[in-house]
This record gives structure tokens, sequence and C-alpha cells, in this order.
């Protein structure tokens, strides 16, 4: 990954907390980006990450408080926004504003016009913003976004996805410190943390491309994990296990696309189970299972004919593992790339990094674009409303604006790392 | 299973088609039934049911076209009914009236009002009416339960359920004889067979004993599935190629109960899959999941500390194995009539069977009764009017007209074949 100078990224980064630190990780492997700049509210973040820079011997960026003073540098390209999930979207329109190429950490929306706001910011400025969704970038995600293309699921039909991971340790914990997402749980009601598995799944099924979502009904169940989490903490008697949450312990979500397909998502952080991303592809001719890591597909896939107890025949299909499939469909950038990739969540962080520092370099859209980022945030605020109305169906703003019908989707033999996802 | 000839149960069966050949399996093994009468329209069907009567060395039952004819009948204390989804209703009301014990076999309503009128039909005569719901009687939902009720699970929460199972090399094949299933997908969009997994789960939620289900919302897929076997196997040029099915091939449905907790329920036939009923329950302290065929429960599985690549520590939560909860809790029902089920789907179908015979035996209620059948096919015709409706909320119809709040739910150490889910 070594690059000539003239090529070099020279980035920003805006928000200097725990998932910073994860992503210098990644950014300090790839040659092609220099840190030029870093900023914080908190002068204590600030001095955090510049002592990662003196201890990787790396020269000490230049660092703001205030993130319109970063954005005023003309030497900077590109910033990258792991901030909170409050505050992340209109510094991001402002960094468009600026004329940088911008990227934001995942999340939700508040509302629609926030993100409505993001997208006139692109439009009106023709800067780029991409959502750093790790999880586009993962192997088997890739690799099924690689079926899906070249039609070994048929016709898709229908999709799951969710965010069902035990967060209850982060979560209380870091309470008293004012962390935000606890604080969305306790005030909020809705899929607080749509993106990573729709991220993929939306890529698959190419939304904001000859599709989208149309509309969404939303359902939470009650709301015992966290409060029970508190008590069995910090006893009973204590003050803390006077604390409400609102947000319902499994919010599942039901997303109708203007094709016909279906997408159900569910969202978990405060129940104990194992990590899933719950992830389903299914179409007329097979389906991925994330949780049986399997996958089955007509003609491919194994199936016989039994006999029931009275001798009438039926079919009985067969799983195979996943993993039968990588050498064969593994996709081109985990072929490519997997021997470099560096850093969080098993190099999908690295991944989804190296296209966004691609993009900047080819001065090119990023392969999650701005429409990408409003669609998929917008499930926060939309599953909010139709849990507020007793589980209505609510309608999905098409933030392309007519644009979706006539973009394109991937060519298959056109990919690589910046057009993974487009032409 | 030898019973003394005064405790044996007299039935009959209305209905020969498939599904009774399979039952006799089970039947022929349970000393305490004499099939005494049978029922069909059709002089074919009679004869079929005749001619096992004859290979198996019994004597043959008096045979009838016209069910009332059957139910007049004062020698006969119990039916079954395992007749099409559309004529078990009112025949199974009309066995009431006739004051017979009843069994009607799985299946979605047509409408409320036919629920109903099965309801008024045992309230009015004081006559019982089963559904042979067979999946309430498998291994695994039979000790789901039973961990559930001695409170494993903690507080339940969510749960999940499916009919997934790829009925096309059945439903198209036999369209051309009239099979009524093939046309309620042709004509109807719905959850046409919620029951073998919202059966269990609702004795698990301890539907109409404490809680109920509220509403629900249901979303379909385009359909695609059944028209494209179609087009497979008989030539794209031929007529049959011309059907149009309007049953979305995925319908998801989630419920909302009294009590806060929510049911996602998926039914699927028209796509290749391996089978999968997509079972779920979870509460605060654990879950189950079927398609992992895992269980992790706080406190007895494990759970380690692990640490991300900037040294952060999280949990990471592990499956058990299904198998692994076996010795312990296995339900006592399994345990103490493994040995001696015999027949369709790895004996659940006998299970199911001597349930309903030994109520009849002891003039007792069965443990899936008329509230539970009408709760449980409510969900066909309800996830209809709801994707009629654009994904609207519909309300559940309290069957039971308020007694659900009073009507008490298992005690565990009363459990045994007769009275696993009542006191």
């Amino acid at each position: 990954m070594k690059e000539s100078k003239d090529k070099i990224v020279k980035l920003g980064i805006i928000g200097l907390g725990w998932r910073t630190e994860v992503l210098l990780v990644s950014l300090f492997a790839i040659d092609a980006v220099e840190i030029s700049a870093i900023c914080d509210l908190s002068d204590k973040a600030v001095a955090k990450i510049k002592s990662i820079f003196l201890k990787s011997g790396r020269p000490i960026p230049a660092a703001f408080n205030n993130y319109n003073d970063l954005l005023q540098k003309n030497d900077i390209d590109a910033v990258l926004i792991p901030t909170s999930w409050n505050s992340h979207l209109p510094i991001a329109a402002a960094a468009m504003k600026a004329g940088k190429y911008t990227a934001i950490e995942v999340g939700g929306a508040s509302s629609t016009e926030e993100l409505w706001q993001l997208v006139h910011a692109s439009e009106g400025t023709g800067a780029h913003c991409m959502m750093l969704e790790n999880c586009c970038y993962a192997r088997n995600e890739l690799m099924i976004l690689n079926m899906a293309r070249q039609g070994l699921f048929g016709e898709l039909i229908h999709c799951c996805g969710g965010y069902e991971h035990d967060l209850r340790d982060e979560l209380i914990p870091r309470m008293k410190e004012g962390f935000e997402r606890t604080f969305h749980n306790k005030y909020r009601n809705c899929d607080l943390y749509p993106t990573h598995q729709l991220g993929p799944i939306a890529k698959i099924l190419n939304i904001n491309r000859g599709n989208r979502f149309l509309s969404l009904v939303s359902m939470a169940s009650k709301s015992r994990g966290l409060g029970l989490y508190v008590k069995d903490h910090s006893g009973r008697e204590s003050q803390e296990s006077e604390i409400a949450f609102n947000k319902g312990d499994v919010v599942t979500t039901i997303i109708k696309c203007a094709g016909g397909e279906t997408i159900t998502l569910t969202h978990s952080v405060s129940l104990p189970r194992p990590y899933s991303r719950n992830g389903r592809v299914q179409g007329t001719r097979g389906i991925w299972l994330e949780d049986v890591d399997g996958i089955h597909i007509e003609g491919i896939s194994s199936s016989t004919k039994e006999f029931d107890v009275s001798g009438n025949p039926y079919t009985v299909h067969h799983w195979d593992t996943v993993q039968s499939f990588y050498d064969k469909y593994d996709h081109p950038i985990w072929r490519d790339y997997k021997d470099n990739i560096v850093g969080g969540h098993g190099g999908m962080d690295c991944l989804a990094l190296m296209a966004f520092i691609d993009a900047v370099r080819h001065k090119i859209a990023p392969p999650i674009d701005v429409y990408d980022c409003a669609a998929w945030m917008s499930v926060t605020c939309l599953s909010e409303q139709s849990i507020a109305l007793g589980s209505m169906p609510v309608a999905v703003p098409d933030f392309t604006n007519g644009k979706w019908i006539k973009r394109e989707s991937v060519p298959i033999n056109k990919w690589s790392l910046t057009n993974v996802y487009k032409d």
C-alpha cells in the first residue's frame, strides 16, 4: 500500500472518542492517508489521541476544539466524523459545505429533516458523504453480494438483518459519564442502530439504484433488560434502579421495497445472547442464513427424496456451509485485499476506510453515498414514528427525488475497491 | 399402553385424505382408542382407508358420506376432523353441538366469524374442541416450555416462529386434482398456516391464561416462487404458466401481546430452502434459537471477556447446543412417553393424539382448547386484513371475552400428559 506523495489524502478527524482509537489502527496501515488535523471539544480526548500519535512515532496533527476551525483549513481534502449519533449529521453537512469529502460513522437519524439537510448539502456543493458502514465489507456479506449479482439466489424476495448485541456492560456502566447511547435507550423507542445489516442488504437489493424503501412498520416489545441490569448491579434500593428505559428490548421492523421485496430488521442490545447480525438473503433459487452459517442454492446444494410413515414422498433440502462457497465466490475485494487489512472488526473497518480514501484520491463518488446514508439512517426515526402510532405503516421519503429510477447498479465485471457498488 | 375395555374411546374420523393415513399409524398404536366410524364425501377415499384397516387385520369401521350421519351415532365419544382448511371449522362446530369431544387438524381461519361460531358451539354445549397441533409436542418445544416455566429464560420478551417449508413439489403437481391449499395460495395473501410455531409459543407465553394476543401487523413480499415453478416445469408457453398467485413468497407478521411480549411469524412455502420453524424464545436471562440449534442462559452458558484492537474489553456470549440441555430439562411428557410413541413427525402426532384421547377418557378439558384454536387460527384472516390495508395494525379479538385475565397457567408440579398446559 505504498503510495507516491502527491496522491496522499490529507485527512481531518472530528470526534476523538473510543471509535477513533480503533479507526487509527487501520488508518496507520493505509499509506495513502496522512492525518493532518484532529478535533474534539474535550482537551482530554485531544491529549489522548496525541499520545497515540506520539507513541507510534508519527507527526502530531494540528488540534482543534471547534470543528469549523478545522473545516476552514484549505489543505485538508477529507474529514472523518466519528462523533456521537446526535452530532455527526450537522457536522457532516457543514463539512460538505466547506467542500470536503466527508465520512460519517454509523448510527440512526433523529428526524428525516436532518437527513434532507445532509442530502441538500451534498447536492448543493457537489461534495460527497460516505457512511463508513464496515459491515458492507464483511467477508460473508461481500460474498453474498457477489453471489446475488451473479444470480445464484434467483430473483431476490426477502432479506433479514439485525443488530443483536448485548451492550448492557457498556450502556449501564457508562451512563454516569453521560454516554449518549444510553440516553437514546432511555428516551427513545425505535431501531436505534439499523445500518450494520441494512447496509449490506440495501446494496444487495440495489436500493437507490432501481429500487427503494417504500414504507415500514415497527413494533417494540416491553423494556426490561436495562432496568433489570441496573437492579442486578446496584441493588434494588438504590436510586439508579428507578431509571425507566423507553426502548423495548426487541424492536422488529419490516420494510417494503419498490421492487416488492421485504426486509425484516431486529434491534436488541439489552438482553443476554450471543452476537448476531441476523443476516438472511432469500430469492427464488436459494437462501443465505447467517445463524445457520448456511447457504442453500437450488441445483448446487443437495436435496433428497424421503418418505413419510405412510409412504408418501417429500423433498428435503440441505444446507451447505458458508465456508464451502469461499473458494469460488469470495468477493474480488476480499481476494485482493485480505492480506493487507489491519485493524478492527476483522478488517472490515480497514476496507471501509480504504474505499473512502480511494474515492477521495480518484475524485469519484464513494461506494456508499449521501442517498444511502439518508435512506438507511431514516429507519431510526421512521420506526420511532411507527411504534409511537401503534405500529402504523409509515412512508419512507425518496431522498433521491426520483433519481433512483435511472441510477444503475453495479455491473459485476467492473468491481474493484472503488466501484464495488457502482459503475 | 394396554387399557381395560370400559375406558376405550370410540372415535369417528371425518375426512379421509392423506393426513388421515398418517394419523392412523399413530392411532393404531394407542390401545385406548377404537375407530368405530369413518366418513368422507368420496367413496374412493373411504375405500382406501377401509383397505388400510383390512391390511392391518382390524375390524372395518362403519362408513358414512355425510358427517351429520356419523355425528348422530350415540356410541361415538369423540371425532377427529382432518378435513380441508375451509371445512374443518363448521364440521367441528356441528360435532360439538352433537355433544362430541372434537379434534381438528391445524390450519388458519377465513374469518373471525367462523372462529366465534366455534367458541359459541363449545360454550353453548360444554363440549371441547382441541387442535391437534403436533408441534406443541415436539421434543425441543416441550423442553423450552419446561425451561421457560422454571424461569431459565427470565421474564419472556420476544419469540419467533415460522412455517418455512418448500411445498412447491406438492402444491403445483396437485393443483389439477383441486388441492385446496394450492388455491389458498392462488387467491389469498396472508399467513396461511400460522399454528405450527405459534402454538408452542402461545403455550410458552400463557396466551388465554393471563396473556393474550392484542394486535398484529403483517407484510407480504412479492409472489414469484409458485409461478416460476410452474414455468420451470410446464414450459413458458403452456396455459398453466399464466396462473398468477396472490400469496407473497414470504409473509412476515408481528404480534403484540397484552404482557408486552412481541412475536414475529414467518410463512414461506414457495421458495427453495431447508425446512425451519424458525423458533426463538427470548427473555431477560436467556434465549433459544432453533436455526443455531443453540441455547444461551445467563449463568449457565459461558461468556468470555475479550479485547478489541485498541485494548478495550468487551463481553462475548457463547451458545450451548440444545442437546446439552436434554438430560436435565427434557419435558416430563417426553421422558415418560418417548419409548411408546409411534407414527408421523418424530412422534409428535402420536403425543397430540394421546393427549386428546386422554382428555376424552378422563372427561376433562384438552390441553389445547377452543380459545387456543380461535386465537391461533385468527392470525390467518387478520394478517390477510393487515396486508390488504397496506400493513395497518389490526386488533385480535378476545375470544375468551375477558376470561383470559383469571384463567391460570400450568403449575410445573402438575404436568402430565393430560395437564401439560393447564392445572
